[in-house]
């Protein structure tokens, strides 16, 4: 299966959160292995200290990815980070994290 | 071989650079290809306009990237992306295109 589409989550961290970050993506669900066209994941952790963390996914396909969004396994995949981001908010404090999809078609290889 | 090290190039094309652009990777010299410890690249180009393409190369650790950057493979395979800038430096324009890398740990897979 040839990857044609890439989606980057860009992930910024507040410091006291980067250790839980790193965590839940070292015991993910891997509910996302079950997604068809789904081609494998990175998690990346930038050099330089300003930069955000990048969450890659490799997909067969746009309809692959853009399927997942919004899944049954999108929203099991994500569990653990809503709810620390619900609690946060529950408790009035800014959100642990943010994050920004930028999307990409696969031209060269 | 497992990835453990992934460089981005972030490119910046003018608009009318952009076709030349993806013409230079889709017959790139294959010389990276050649490096201890290159796992592969792709080559990106952003569905939103104002993102940058990004070049992506995947490593088995920041020694191999390293031993590429300014390596004889790496002179190579910008070969005539450095003489473009350089013929549009000559004539007295703006460059068609600027970059920077990023460099990140694959912290989870």
């Amino acid at each position: 299966m040839e990857v044609g589409f890439v989606a980057i989550n860009h992930i910024r961290c507040r410091e006291e959160y980067r250790e839980r970050f790193e965590e839940l993506f070292r015991t993910r669900a891997h509910a996302i292995d079950r997604m068809p066209g789904f081609c494998g994941m990175q998690v990346l952790r930038p050099q330089k200290p300003d930069e955000p963390y990048l969450v890659v996914s490799f997909w067969e396909s746009e309809e692959a990815f853009r399927a997942w969004v919004g899944s049954p396994e999108f929203l099991e995949g994500h569990r653990r980070g809503f709810e620390d981001m619900r609690a946060a908010r529950e408790r009035g404090e800014e959100s642990p994290m943010t994050s920004e999809f930028v999307t990409y078609e696969v031209i060269a290889r």
